[in-house]
């Protein structure tokens, strides 16, 4: 082996280290850690349990339990799914697609995860009020404002904007401040068949002097013009359970609309244009996916129905977490800065595939249909699209199973059944939002049930 | 000059490269920077905001307002203060003594900018529940408890807890629990006079059939073996406006109360014991100082309260924001880490710093004239303790001066009319918990006016 002078030792190590130096330099400046101090144990937490492998049937979080000998937080594991690491299937469980839990947008976040983190310093915010005195951020409004604007699913000029802990209390004050102060009866609010629950629900339980729910909206279309009942309308558009774009049934000088519009975004629906109702309300729940950050928003035209809404999120909580108003923020700013496309063509490519497959699934049935809805010119998209709802809305079509929600219960799936939304028990609600674990299984325990229909056809 | 020998060269730039190699080692690992890759951005953008500088007397945000044309939130600037940077004092400002906003603990946080940092990654608990379908964080529950059994201020044991969007919304659950679902008359809720506005305001709006705002408690202390009317007690704590520890009037079969403690922390008052009442409210607002973060919570001793309260929670907002909850964890977690000696020394001794420059400041006045609170023996500190309140309740002693407000008012002082709190209008309560710089500036505004009242006496 030939020897190596002495000077080329030294041209090698100094190589070396000069290339050390550049590896160094290049991992702070592309890895960013250069200047960072206080916030630097906040964002390793953060790394460490993202890190945390939970097979991909299940995650991790900072606000996880931790066991008393352990240092990090436990897995929490998918439905179907457990064991320390969610790595153990748990064959025939039962198919959970009743809550609307909007998690199929969750892997969007995980792709933009430097774009969509939040660092919170421990004294951001802790005022009552922002600096002008308001409980509402203008920065996240003017976002929101943007954000319908690109979308083209709400006009939002010269109206007012307020905000709420989730659509839920959103509806909840609108629902006081369309109800006359001073009639001698109270305001009835009323639906289209099938309606969300939560109306009937929150209404029953908040019921005062000036309102309380009355139910089908049918029965008053044609006495709008002869009474002076005042009225209140929910407009659920697309409509949660059937994802058909409902109009308002009644129309008069005492009827007020509260449109709610959680799932008009090209995510569930085509856009055939932007909307322009009195009372407009929205959620970032089923826009970027977050239903636990608690935010929601009306759009409203008349001033006073929005200092009246505004008194109520004042007197029910003093206004939305401005940790809430942070973080949708954020989540707005992702969207806005791919103009949109990125989000909806996930969510959309998401939501379609899993209505083709759940449509192909049962296309051999005679036992289970599910609604139709028509395709339509989308604005955002510039081009015809098929629709993609959040929700099946299944019948089963035999005389005798008049209780569908126990059919498919018997065969491990839990929907929602009809009654839940005033409709007949004959039909069942499916989530089509949840993650992608309990699509799934909610397709395996559907082409079992069909299956079985098959080999009884075959039999007889 | 003597010539270095080619080898030397060498030397010289090895060594130097490897102090780099050294130096950027070091670097990175107290920096903490090693591993940060998606959470770097967040880290970053944090750092920039926080190193703004709004010359001690402003702070900016990362959700602050962004001219056009800059990239950096501007600073939001504190009253009496003005300019880009916050820099100019505005002379003979108004001192604003009005709201209940509890920015003396800001300082705190800044002091432990890393461990109260939180980051929170763009996929968080986007689900409507925890792991255990609820949407109670069982980590902060406990956490909760820890605290409370640290501080000696309630008992938990064998109690239910819930949380809710500030103690604003807890209190709201809590009037509507506890009146009865079926009696023939409303439930009159009551308070001794003076009382937090709020009970009124909020018990008013939402009045249903079941409870109905009566007012002061007073009238009712006699009757109550006697009549079958239900009644709900607002028991306040140390009291808002006062400071007293009040304890409940009433008494009997049909008496329930609502034990607002807000403010029974050592931060205010000695804790003399722990408190093991029926139902008792506290908010992360008058603890840690977060009031925007809209995070309360009761400690509940009867199931069918806590169910009703749940319900209540779900129905209105479903649940608190899943970020607030996750932001609440993290300073209980700091507040444990020192054992609650550090944040509650702190809070004391800016208090009571406070209150004896109050005093000293109307020592001499026979015009204006403050509470007292007797010392006790608290538990918590292991010592006797002088009082230490949030607000200050002052009193006009002349006679022609009946509205002490406008007295105040036109000494450039904003204080809250006793009225407010059903109390005469000789009262005003002074907010003692803003941030320094206001507290300053109520002062100066009082040395005035009462320097005022003395040249008045020399005069004369």
């Amino acid at each position: 082996m030939a020897k190596i002078p002495k000077n080329s030792k030294f041209v090698l190590c100094l190589v070396f280290s000069m290339i050390f130096n550049l590896l160094f330099i290049i991992n702070l400046y592309v890895g960013g850690g250069w200047n960072l101090s206080w916030s630097s144990r906040a964002a390793e937490e953060a790394e460490a349990v993202a890190a945390i492998s939970c097979s991909g049937h299940g995650r991790a979080y900072l606000d996880g339990l931790v066991l008393d000998d352990e240092k990090q937080p436990l897995c929490e594991c998918n439905t179907c799914y457990s064991g320390p690491d969610c790595s153990q299937f748990i064959p025939n469980c039962a198919a959970d697609a009743d809550e609307g839990d909007p998690l199929f947008l969750e892997p969007f976040w995980i792709q933009h995860a430097a774009n969509s983190a939040v660092l919170v310093a421990g004294w951001h915010r802790m005022s009552y009020s922002y600096n002008d005195k308001t409980v509402i951020s203008k920065v996240l409004e003017k976002h929101i404002r943007k954000l319908h604007s690109l979308v083209g699913n709400a006009v939002t000029e010269d109206r007012f904007i307020i905000f709420g802990t989730g659509s839920t209390q959103v509806i909840s004050a609108a629902v006081h401040a369309l109800s006359p102060d001073n009639a001698s009866s109270p305001a009835r609010v009323v639906a289209s068949i099938p309606y969300y629950s939560l109306y009937r629900e929150q209404t029953d339980y908040f019921e005062s002097m000036h309102f309380k729910f009355e139910g089908d909206a049918s029965p008053w279309i044609n006495t709008t013009n002869t009474s002076s009942t005042n009225l209140i309308e929910f407009v659920t558009s697309p409509n949660n359970p059937d994802g058909q774009l409902n109009k308002a049934v009644l129309h008069g000088p005492y009827v007020k609309a509260i449109h709610d519009l959680a799932y008009y975004w090209p995510h569930f629906t085509p856009i055939p244009a932007p909307a322009d109702e009195d009372l407009m309300t929205f959620t970032l729940s089923k826009l970027t996916g977050h239903a636990g950050t608690r935010f929601g928003w009306a759009v409203i035209k008349k001033k006073s129905v929005y200092e009246r809404m505004t008194m109520h999120m004042e007197l029910n909580t003093m206004g939305v977490s401005r940790d809430s108003q942070l973080r949708a923020l954020k989540l707005l700013k992702v969207i806005l800065e791919g103009k949109g496309r990125e989000i909806f063509e996930f969510g959309y490519k998401t939501m379609k595939a899993r209505w083709e497959i759940l449509n192909q699934t049962l296309s051999l049935s005679n036992r289970f249909s599910l609604q139709k809805i028509p395709p339509q010119y989308c604005t955002f998209f510039q081009e015809f699209r098929e629709s993609s709802p959040a929700y099946a809305w299944l019948k089963c079509e035999r005389e005798e199973e008049k209780d569908c929600y126990a059919v498919l219960k018997a065969a491990n799936i839990i929907g929602r059944r009809g009654y839940m939304f005033s409709a007949e028990d004959r039909y069942v609600r499916l989530s089509m939002i949840k993650s992608r674990d309990d699509f799934d299984a909610l397709i395996e325990r559907l082409k079992e049930l069909v299956s079985e229909e098959e080999s009884v056809v075959k039999g007889t």
